[in-house]
């Protein structure tokens, strides 16, 4: 794990969600972005090495609509920055950790995504992330 | 805001939840830090610029027993670092945001942190902290 890559914060309304964090953060987002896949809207605000993702659902099917059936408002997952993915996600399962998917997806900034259960890791939802050129 | 400075996890057993994250980050803690103001036990894991903040309440009292009594094990709070503390607080209270304590009080890791409250932060509980020392 080499980072904090972003804190992933479920909102019910990205609009109204981006002005709130424009002015907490005292900057605006750099980019928004639609992942067809997740069925989610984001919004990517930098924070030293690390971002802020604003996630909001396009649809009921959509994990972040699920999430927030159930839970409010609030940060929905910490993704770290690995280097060699297919070495960590060994490593994890060497140790035990279980996964949602093995199998990298394509997530949003253009990663190659996994994420690990959270009832092995303490009720955080971690998602393992890498640049899709480098995998 | 320069920087995600750590995250807090609330964790009920310290000794069990710092061997999780040992493995799952790869590298032990570096710090044990116990903070009487707050009621909990804490320790440190580096990860880039910032740090992951596990949690342990001392006593029913503590705000991370309560929390735990409503929620599940997980992330608890984001602390960004902030460069000048007072400015910021009076930046923030002019766009409108409230805090729980207004007055910088002595945190774990030698800071100066105040609390904003989540219900104006999307839900999240968002910490600023700044070095004891430039305050």
């Amino acid at each position: 794990m080499i980072k904090i890559e972003h804190l992933g914060i479920a909102v019910k309304d990205l609009e109204t969600s981006n002005e709130l964090f424009r002015k907490l953060l005292g900057k605006p987002l750099y980019k928004e972005e639609t992942v067809d896949s997740e069925a989610v809207k984001t919004s990517f605000f930098e924070l030293g090495e690390s971002k802020l993702e604003l996630l909001e659902a396009m649809n009921e099917d959509s994990a972040i609509a699920k999430y927030l059936d159930k839970n409010r408002e609030g940060i929905h997952h910490i993704a770290f920055a690995v280097e060699d993915m297919n070495a960590e996600i060994q490593r994890l399962k060497n140790e035990g950790f279980q996964f949602i998917n093995e199998t990298p997806k394509e997530g949003a900034d253009n990663k190659w995504v996994v994420f690990l259960h959270p009832k092995t890791t303490n009720g955080v939802l971690v998602e393992l992330c890498s640049d899709r050129k480098i995998l």
